[in-house]
């Protein structure tokens, strides 16, 4: 089947002509001239995107391997780290600083809910040896669709004056939502290629701090892959100390100029606004959301099954009939909920195809609504009335 | 400037267009059936080239990365192992096992000489302790451009009693030249998607035998992205704990059509006669090898520099007036040999590009040889009389 696929889940997302076609060149020397020339302007432009002027460290990984890689460079063994646990993927940095031996004390969130500044701010004053080396959290959390306020946690965090580091899983907002690196003084972001930067999987991408450095000095934890210490050195040179992989690379600079010709800020306005018409349509529908309120997801939304409808059946008619690929409830949510993604290369015209399928499969599973609802309430939003 | 480029270093290799144009179709989820069903057809594949029944791990990382996944998940802080270090990349497994807290028994030869099998097998009689865990060993290093006798040394391994484990790091040598993973007893086998496998760089392979995982279910190094165990289990299902890089799976399948296409057999001699080629034309027009005789790669060819040339001239000349790629001298052979890859996608007719191109190069920086004798000496290895 040769139509249009719509690849609406929280990543992998949809990637620009412009992108795929990059990845089609022959390949060149990782050793040579013309692969430095191209690192350099990746760094560069991932730079903007991050908003700042600590090193950016790029890694032949997954997203997850490199929030391991920030574990392993951060800490020795037996340090305490302060990890929210909001989902899946948050979850997941605490079970791998575990897996490598730290103490982490988890704040623990039902899924759903968002983190919020005095509870960060309470374990850190409970913590009045000063024990905690970092607080890691995600800016989104895809397992439930929520986004929690990066701005107002990272100020709280300095105002209490306590000296851990701030760790953020930006895998799933980088490039969607603001994120201010520099500015919020965030000392680890941790992000991946195949999101809000619109690329194949296969780059993780991690900014550094200087004050990042001075704890990464002292890490015994064994490395070599994950060394950031032996990739900061190399990447003088726009070198890597193994073979990156180089075709992502020509993907990257195409992806990070696409973004600059929109603007990053209008890049940000784009997901809120097509953010704000899935659920305001989701809504007019009389499905409920699964976030709480006011800490909605600008790059996935999280929706309640309705009662009698399956997630299965709604995976497979969506998919079958509208070549629409959705994502389904994690661990406990399975069955419960759906998730559409829309992130990286989407516009407002999507949107209505999208919704409108969804809208016309769940009433071919038996859900009750009047045709046309999620469209008026997509147009609601668009338009300037 | 557009011109056909021949990237002739040790790999990344020159890929084909069919597997290019594969790079570039749409994303597709990493959940669904259409990547199950691909990862399904990419293990079975990879399986005939292997030539094994053993378990294929495939990670998204470097080779250099998958080789520290076999170090952390074979073995535990305080182990011992016996690795021979013959040029930078076996060395690299080495040092990735110290600063893992391994005790290495180094079996160390000048560069460009081979590993013998009564050099392993005298380590393995003095080792009656039976401290010994593997043997890691490189099948081709592509700094000397020396290809060991594996199947040799396997052979006296099993002979010596001794029951240590067999770990081949094949990066620069799968889909190259013969490897027997279960024929010869091979418990590990490392490889990438960047060589033999004609793919671009992002992917690392490995095999895993029974008795591997024996090993690997007693290991208490800390891991979590490289945990064979947490992947195997994925794995059963064809998915991964994480988002793999699912744009070079459809080169991979491709890739594989290929080999299969040719047959592996054909593929073999196919690198051989080029290899010869190579060194025969080499050796006509005067040069040295640098490989001890009798044991030269059959995916690179190491020569040494006539005198009063220097490296970065021939370098510059071949790329800018040839479009040619080769390789320099690492470490202390800088300046002192050059390197031509000559693996993957490579045929007859591209080594009288390659070869008569080097021999203009080096006339042009005057070097005496008679115009034409590199490609007489290809035509008498290729042409039956």
């Amino acid at each position: 089947m040769s139509r249009r696929k719509y690849l609406q889940i929280p990543g992998p997302t949809n990637i620009p002509d412009r992108v795929l076609r990059s990845l089609a060149q022959p390949i060149i020397s990782h050793r040579g001239p013309e692969f430095e020339q191209l690192v350099a302007d990746c760094i560069e432009g991932l730079k903007k995107v991050y908003r700042t002027e600590n090193d950016i460290l790029i890694l032949p990984s997954s997203g997850s391997g490199a929030l391991e890689s920030a574990i392993v460079n951060l800490f020795s063994p037996g340090d305490t780290i302060a990890a929210a646990s909001l989902g899946v993927f948050s979850e997941r940095v605490a079970l791998i600083a575990e897996r490598h031996g730290l103490n982490v004390i988890r704040i623990t969130k039902e899924w759903g809910q968002a983190i919020k500044p005095p509870e960060i701010a309470q374990v850190l004053a409970d913590d009045r040896g000063h024990k905690i080396k970092a607080v890691c959290l995600p800016q989104n959390e895809t397992t439930s669709g929520v986004a929690n306020d990066l701005k107002a946690i990272s100020q709280t965090i300095k105002e209490t004056g306590h000296p851990a580091l701030i760790m953020v899983d930006a895998v799933s907002s980088l490039a969607c939502m603001p994120l201010e690196t520099d500015a919020w003084g965030i000392d680890i972001v941790v992000s991946g290629s195949q999101k809000g930067l619109m690329l194949p999987p296969g780059l993780g991408i991690v900014s550094v701090s200087p004050k990042a450095w001075t704890l990464i000095e002292q890490s015994t934890m064994p490395k070599w892959y994950w060394d950031y210490q032996i990739i900061k050195d190399r990447l003088k040179t726009n070198q890597f100390p193994y073979t990156p992989p180089t075709s992502i690379f020509f993907g990257l600079k195409e992806a990070l100029a696409i973004i600059e010709e929109e603007g990053l800020e209008n890049v940000f306005a784009r997901h809120k606004q097509i953010a704000e018409a899935v659920r305001n349509s989701s809504k007019a529908m009389g499905l409920e959301l699964f976030a709480e309120q006011g800490y909605e997801s600008n790059s996935v939304t999280v929706i309640c099954l309705p009662q009698n409808v399956k997630y299965e059946d709604l995976e497979r008619l969506l998919y079958e009939k509208y070549g629409l690929v959705i994502g389904g409830g994690l661990q406990k949510l399975q069955g419960q909920i759906f998730r559409i993604g829309h992130l990286g290369l989407i516009h407002n015209t999507d949107v209505y195809a999208i919704m409108c399928a969804v809208e016309a499969a769940l009433v071919e599973l038996g859900y009750q609504v009047e045709l046309g609802t999620a469209a008026r309430a997509i147009s609601e939003t668009f338009l300037p009335i």
